[in-house]
C-alpha cells in the first residue's frame, strides 16, 4: 500500500543524535478508528522534547520503537472524521507523528484551529500551538509574574523563549533573555524588545551569575527555564524570595552521555522558599481558546513577534532536528509536507 | 559585667564542623529596645539549619559574625517586656541567639506559648513549635496530600521526619521513611507507624531508586525531602503525575567541601509536571494557633509521638550540634539552659 512517507527512527542516538539515526520511508496510511480523525499534515513541527522520546528506556514519555515514526506535533486538514467534534475539511493541531498522515482522538492533545484566524496555518505549530500556549501557561500561570517584577528567560531566542520575554513585557515586567552567540542576544534586544540579553557561550557558572546579577539588579522573581544545568544554578543564586521557576525543559542535558553538571545551588529552593514547577500545555486545554485569542491579538497589534524556519519535506526533517541542538535553528522550527 | 552565658563561634568548619569551632563564653546580658523583650531561655535548640550560618557568606540568612552568638531557637520566660503584647512571666518561643538571655521583638519569629498546653515547655521547641510546624505546613500547605497518597519522607527519623510520616498516616496516606540504620529504620514503622522504612546507609542512587519503587508501588506522590542528593535524585524518579515535593532542607550538603553529586533525574519535574517548592514555617504565622491547637490534640490522643535528646546546659551544646550532622542524635535535639 504505501503512500504514507514518514519519517522513522532506524538507531537510538548515544549522546549528540546524527542525521544517520533517522530514515524516510513510505508506510501505509492509518485507518481511524471510531473516535478518531485522519488528518493530512500541512507542517510538522520539530521540538528539543522529541529527543526525550528517542532513548530507549525513559520514566516519562512512551519510547520511540526502533523503525516507528517519530513523535511530532503537526497542523493539518481532517481527511475523515469518525468523531462527532470535527469534520472533513477541519484544520486541527496535534501531537501525533512525523508523517503526511495521522490519526488523532481529538482532546487535550488535538484541538481545532480558529477558523477566522488571520495569521498563516504554520502559526498553529508556533505562536498559535504548542509553542504559544506554552510561553504563555508557563509564564502566566506556572511564573505568575507581578507588574515591575523582573523575568528572566533561559533559550531566549528559542521559539518559546522568545514569546516569554514579550509576553513578560506585555504584562509590565523587566524581560532578560539568555542566549548563545552575539547575533541572538542582540536580537533579543532589537527584534523581541528584552530589556536586557546575556551571552551563555564559554561562561562559567559563577561568570553566568555574576551577569545575571548586572543584568537583574533588582534580582529574578521569575525565571523560564528552558535548558538546566548551569543556567538554572547561576539563576537560583540570583533568585528573590518567593520566586517561581517554570520549568519548561532541560535542553542542555538532552544530549549528554555523561552526568550533568553538579548544581551547588539547590539550597536556595529552601533559603528563599522558591517553588519550582514543570508543567506540560495540554494541562491547559479548557483554556486554549481564550489564550489562543489573546496571543493573536498581540501578535496582529505588533507586540509579540515570532520566527519560523521552515524547510521543505518530510527529507529535511532529520538535518533541521540536528540543528535544533546546535543552535543553528532559528524560530519555530517546521517542515512544510502539503499546502 | 558578663552574667550571660553564650554559645559563641570561634572558626568557621571547613567541612564537618567539629567542636573546635565553638567556644562557651560569659558575654553581657542584652538590654531590649522598645518594641522588644527580654527573655531568659529555659531551652535552646540545635538544628541542622544552623550549619548554614556557620559559612562566611551565603546568598540566604545571615552569616554569624566570628566570636558572636550561634542563632538558635529559643523557649523561655519574659523578663522584661517593651512590646504591647507581651508580659513579664510570659512564655515565648523565638528565634534568638544560643545563650542564656536573649532580646526579641515578638512576631513572625517570636510568638507566645498557649499557656494552657498540656504538654511540657520543650515541646515549645519540637512538636509544638519550629519542628511540629515545619512538618505541619511543609506536609500539609506545601504537599498537599490526599488520602490514599504515598508520602515518602527522607530524614523520617529525624523531630521533622517522624511527625511528617505521623501525619500523613493521620490524613490517610501511606506514609514510607527514609532513614540510616537498622535501629532508625525499625523506629518507623514500630514506633512512628510508618508503613514502610528504607535504609539509605551504603546505597547507590540506583539501589535507592530500586528500593523506593519497592516500598512505593503506587508511585509517590508528596516526597517530603530533608535530605536533597542522591535520595532527592531516587525519589524524582519515582514521582507520579503532579507529584509534590516540599524541600524542608539538603542535610546531606551541608558539611560538603566539593561539590554535591549530579542530578540525573531533573527532567522528572517536566516530564511529569511535578512542583519542588522550599518553604520556611514562620511564613504560616497567621496560622499557628490552629496548627499548634490540632498538633497537642495529635500528642494528647497518642497519635503523634516524638522524642526529645535533651543535653544539661550551653556546655554541652557543641558536641550535641556536631551529632546532628553524624546521625548520633535521637530526636529534637535540645540543650537546658534554666528551670
Amino acid at each position: 500500500m504505501g503512500g504514507n512517507k514518514a519519517l522513522v527512527l532506524v538507531s537510538r542516538p548515544a549522546g549528540m543524535l546524527s542525521v544517520d539515526n533517522f530514515n524516510v520511508v513510505d508506510i501505509d496510511v492509518p485507518t481511524p478508528e471510531d473516535g478518531q480523525i485522519l488528518v493530512r499534515a500541512n507542517y510538522a513541527s520539530l521540538d528539543p522534547g522529541i529527543r526525550k522520546t528517542l532513548a530507549e528506556t525513559n520514566t516519562y514519555w512512551v519510547p520511540t520503537p526502533l523503525g516507528a515514526a517519530l513523535t511530532s506535533n503537526i497542523v493539518g486538514k481532517v481527511i475523515e472524521s469518525r468523531h462527532p467534534v470535527c469534520n472533513g475539511g477541519d484544520l486541527v493541531a496535534g501531537s501525533g507523528q512525523l508523517q503526511q498522515y495521522s490519526t488523532f482522538a481529538p482532546g487535550p492533545m488535538c484541538w481545532k484551529l480558529n477558523p477566522d484566524s488571520k495569521l498563516p496555518i504554520s502559526t498553529g505549530l508556533g505562536i498559535l500551538g504548542a509553542t504559544g500556549l506554552t510561553a504563555y501557561f508557563g509564564l502566566l500561570a506556572v511564573g505568575d509574574p507581578k507588574p515591575g517584577e523582573t523575568v528572566l528567560v533561559s533559550g531566549a531566542a528559542g521559539a518559546v523563549g522568545s514569546a516569554v520575554g514579550q509576553i513578560a513585557k506585555i504584562k509590565g515586567c523587566r524581560a532578560v533573555g539568555i542566549a548563545g552567540g552575539p547575533e541572538k542576544t542582540l536580537r533579543l534586544v532589537e527584534e523581541f524588545g528584552f530589556d536586557a540579553a546575556i551571552d551563555y557561550r564559554g561562561k562559567s557558572r559563577e561568570e553566568l551569575q555574576a551577569e545575571i546579577a548586572a543584568a537583574c539588579p533588582a534580582g529574578v522573581d521569575v525565571y523560564f527555564d528552558n535548558v538546566g544545568g548551569i543556567q538554572l544554578d547561576a539563576a537560583l543564586a540570583n533568585m528573590n524570595w518567593k520566586g517561581r521557576i517554570p520549568v519548561c525543559g532541560l535542553i542542555s542535558e538532552y544530549n549528554l552521555t555523561g552526568a550533568p553538571d553538579p548544581m551547588v545551588n539547590l539550597f536556595s529552593i529552601v533559603g528563599k522558599t522558591l517553588r519550582v514547577e514543570g508543567f506540560l500545555a495540554f494541562t491547559y486545554a479548557e483554556q486554549f481558546p481564550e489564550a489562543l485569542r489573546e496571543l493573536e491579538q498581540w501578535v496582529l497589534e505588533g507586540r509579540l513577534a515570532y520566527r519560523e524556519h521552515i524547510e521543505e519535506g518530510v527529507e529535511a526533517a532529520p538535518s533541521v532536528f540536528v540543528k535544533l541542538f546546535t543552535g543553528q535553528n532559528d524560530g519555530k522550527t517546521l517542515v512544510h509536507i502539503a499546502d
